[in-house]
């Protein structure tokens, strides 16, 4: 079962999928591009796709939200998976004569008090995976920041493993399928839309939610590209789109919106 | 007048800074980072500074809203300004010759169409106008992307002028000082709170600014680092903090908030 993830073989979307469907034999289609995530679940080159949602230090992945908003397939589940960065070097290489680390620029942020200390120049790179993968080529002063697993798939070595600044380092990713999860009793909903241009719009949105007890566990807002100033909101709340409270509160909050698409109702991660 | 902005001369944040002082005397303090703008203007090494807030295509810059709940500085205006991107290279460098093109993550992805039709080679580097400094160093294939004021400074051609994707491509930018702006009666308050944990209190607290007819013009989420899956929330609204209105908002809007941050009321720029 093909699942398509963005960045090299050893990301940790990868990894995500391999834990979400506790299942090791799937396997993982690497993409440069969250479009393509999505793309090769579209053209069936992938049954599912896993995209990052949220980090826990840095907020939303807007740009993948962005791209949920044009697609027509659905989220199905999600997970939610701490996030442990090690220094990686080839084999023989000291921790005391690395010089440089490669690695995407929000590791490389996630790790700041650990590069100043060690005073390591830093350069950003297009994944975590594929900065190991990279070392290859490099010498004996380069290092790279990712996961564990990166380290074993291209033969490198951890030099030190938890180098990020805050442990409390989560990442909650998307699963996408053609369609969302059935009712569950213990499910999330997912949904964007554009508020009406009328004072308090957003208040009575909520409104409908809350009269119903479908507690918002998540609200994010989006700059719509094309109009500057323009905002879409995307919320999560408790509850599945087929429950009559969720229907009659996207009835009601309707008369407030410009708009509204489900982006899907999927089991809940605890 | 000093002015601390993020990036090297000839950045956006220091050209919004010349637009908003209306004032050709001032003088910019290039920083490494967001949070040494702040430290300059709390140290006096600078007596204001400017930081991006959001942008239209990429939405609100995360990490300047997290330095601002951390400082004693306020918010005293802002300033929208629209983001041209030019093509920039060394005297003599033709179009067609070049391979590769240095600069900002962000600059590179708002000008994707135009990079992906000339097949050029993207580069990541920490800063626009640091890019176009860093052409002086290179052959004739290289290229940056930064603004127009930047290749001026710099010394460097303009290629071309105006390559980003989505032509209206705005940021908007906050002026910090030691104190925020009196009331003019069109000004703009930004506050940040963290709700209670009690099912409905965003709403409510919407609800108190709704029924005083104070318009939100702005709302986001950002993670609490140290608190997973918690969130705090930012609203700007119009309307200034000694307004009898605006202090009744708070005083009951607060009931249902862990804690509230005012961080500036400012003059409304339309």
């Amino acid at each position: 079962m093909k699942v398509a993830f963005q960045g090299e073989h050893g990301a940790y979307s990868e990894q995500a999928a391999y834990i979400f469907f506790e299942n090791p034999s799937i396997k993982g289609v690497p993409c440069m591009y969250f479009s393509d995530v999505i793309n090769k679940v579209e053209e069936g080159e992938a049954v599912y796709g896993i995209l990052p949602a949220e980090n826990t230090i840095h907020g939303a992945v807007g740009e993948v939200y962005d791209f949920l908003l044009r697609t027509k397939l659905k989220i199905c589940g999600e997970l939610k998976m701490r996030i442990e960065h090690c220094l990686i070097a080839k084999e023989g290489v000291k921790l005391e004569n690395v010089e440089r680390v490669f690695s995407h620029p929000q590791a490389l942020g996630q790790c700041r008090e650990f590069i100043e200390k060690h005073e390591l120049q830093v350069i950003p790179s297009h994944d975590t995976a594929g900065s190991v993968m990279m070392l290859k080529e490099e010498n004996g002063k380069t290092a790279a920041i990712a996961s564990e697993r990166a380290a074993k798939i291209y033969n490198m070595k951890v030099l030190l493993k938890g180098i990020e600044t805050i442990e409390e380092n989560y990442t909650r990713f998307l699963i996408i399928f053609k369609e969302d999860s059935p009712y569950t009793g213990n499910d999330k909903t997912s949904i964007s839309f554009q508020t009406k241009h009328t004072p308090g719009a957003l208040y009575k949105i909520l409104g409908e939610f809350a009269k119903r007890n479908l507690n918002l566990t998540y609200i994010h807002s989006r700059p719509v590209a094309e109009h500057p100033w323009v905002y879409r909101m995307f919320i999560d709340f408790e509850g599945h789109k087929e429950e009559e409270r969720v229907q009659e509160a996207f009835y009601s909050a309707g008369q407030d919106m410009l708009y509204m698409k489900v982006l899907g109702s999927y089991p809940r991660c605890d």
